[in-house]
């Protein structure tokens, strides 16, 4: 219990950079970015290599999670092209896991639609609208009021305007949408013989990132391709998520290659959890995805992962685990802003 | 070959950014950036994201290679407390590796005396001085001058005025010293009850990334801990680097969690060549090395691999696949400089 009680309590001790455990490496401010002072206790070695310079603006310190820890499910849900049928298939398979406890459930991308340029015009719902205009995101909306539940749901296709965009709903545990994560790098691949796939022909990209302050921690967006591009998990680190959600439908050729590994890279690298969900395998469709829905601790290692048929992993997420290993391998202490530094431009310019 | 004619040949035709492998993206420019202008000619939604802006100052296109193909040996010596033992062992491993064509010679970290706190001061060597005062770089300068190959010195421990560092020297073909790559990061652990070490209770970090084109590619270096820093890999593939390489030596703990996960991460995010080498595992040695030298390709593919023994990986690289990985999927394209942004604060000051 040391390290949740430490999750929940502002300590005000000195900071020291290579504390052993039981001192504590303060990962988590008291909120609203109190702690950065502690900072410029670094060591004389560490200061001149200004740590601190390698985000701009400078990072902010995770806050002290909610809850110290709680129970997440991917659901890796099968989808066919009947709509109604996902949206029922959906629900049941939340209320499922939230019998069993669960405080937060991830669904995977496109889970309402076939994954194809055809569908996606065809599936694709007006979210803004809500309404019978949204029955997915109205679904979700009630079913996150009625169980009391977080829930990332996944993505589908949305229509605002003329645009089509390949987006995720993040509701609270009072039904309201608290944020629109619209996939912000579209997938287009050509390996011939092996996948070739444009969403750009039909989609539009989103236009920023998505980081958004949940009942259960600070949780960065992304939508499967997003996940192949490092610097949009080191901003969501930089802006102090506890952990990183992605929906996503690799495919039988980037699955083995990349899912996995990309998922490990990106909690590893930036000392955090990582949540992947894929749809179940459906051989026989157009778009054929990996499954492989996974969570991932902050120091890279899969807690929890599942083979292509559909089923919903449910885990627990500690997140002292995550102080822990900030405190074994300070890599942000290490870093060398006197060197590199990576901005988050919409950051930068909204300061 | 046609991958590799692609290499040699600079090419004029028209950019196409979704274009198939047979059309060739120009991952290669005809030297000194002057395929720059080509980014101008993305696709109109592609140019709204600017993706040359994801790095500043805007990356550069890799060189067209000198070889298309080439082999490269990765020595995982063994290393023991005898210093001469040391330095004659390696001279054997790379003329053996030599005599079966390689053209290029990696070593591991810290080939040339324990791996400890108390033993760089002993065994630190004056590599500028060189001769006598640095017995472990003249014999690389002279086998690789003799030999006429490239040596990737893997690194020793260097003193420096009142410095001491952890150094890898880069020999070319005629036996010059190329380029000097002191440590960045410094490592600091603390795992209690499985691996302490902190490398700056007597070592000085190095000041620079170091980038060099040698006869068989421009290459990358970085040392063991600077795996763990994506920042410097992104920083050597905005400057064209066509592979990175890393001496390294992670142990018992961090070896198993991270040493393919990051090598392979940092191949798959920047589409490039990764080849480590770490020492031999010595059980009975106070720092107990992982081993697994390896070669990791473009898409993160593993190439070559070992266990722990001592023994010389040879294996080929073929920059064909770079130019192919980069077109299947085009992530420099796909970058998103309008969101984020990687600066390199020394080529940025320097321009």
């Amino acid at each position: 219990m040391r390290g949740g009680l430490a999750l929940l309590t502002p300590t005000l001790q000195s900071f020291n950079l290579f504390s052993s455990p039981k001192k504590c490496l303060l990962a988590f401010s008291a909120g609203n970015g109190r702690t950065r002072s502690r900072l410029t206790s670094f060591s004389a070695m560490a200061s001149a290599f200004k740590p601190e310079q390698a985000r701009v603006p400078p990072p902010v310190q995770s806050p002290p999670p909610p809850v110290s820890k709680f129970m997440i499910a991917l659901c890796q849900l099968s989808v066919t092209a009947d709509k109604e049928r996902n949206i029922a298939h959906a629900r049941k398979a939340i209320m499922d896991a939230a019998e069993k406890g669960t405080q937060l459930v991830l669904l995977p991308e496109i889970w309402n639609s076939p994954y194809s340029n055809d569908s996606f015009p065809v599936y694709a719902e007006d979210i803004d609208a809500g309404g019978d205009a949204s029955p997915s995101s109205s679904m979700l909306a009630e079913v996150a009021r009625s169980l009391h539940i977080t829930i990332i749901g996944g993505s589908i296709p949305e229509r605002s305007g003329d645009h089509l965009y390949n987006t995720c709903c993040v509701f609270g545990t009072d039904g309201k949408l608290m944020a629109k994560h619209r996939k912000i790098h579209l997938f287009d691949i050509d390996i011939p013989g092996k996948i070739t796939f444009m969403e750009s022909k039909t989609l539009t990209a989103g236009e920023r990132p998505t980081i958004v302050d949940t009942d259960v921690g600070r949780i960065g967006i992304g939508i499967c391709h997003d996940i192949c591009f490092q610097e949009l998990a080191m901003l969501y680190a930089a802006k102090g998520a506890h952990f990183l959600c992605y929906p996503g439908a690799f495919n039988m050729t980037t699955g083995p290659l990349h899912w996995e590994l990309l998922q490990r890279a990106r909690a590893a690298d930036n000392q955090l959890y990582v949540a992947t969900c894929s749809p179940a395998r459906d051989a026989g469709a157009g778009y054929v995805a990996w499954g492989h829905s996974t969570l991932v601790g902050p120091f890279g290692e899969v807690i929890a992962t599942t083979e292509h048929e559909e089923t919903t992993i449910i885990v627990e997420i500690d997140y002292s685990l995550i102080e822990l290993r900030r405190s074994n391998l300070p890599l942000e202490k290490q870093r060398r802003g006197d060197l590199y530094q990576l901005v988050d431009v919409q950051r930068l310019n909204s300061g």
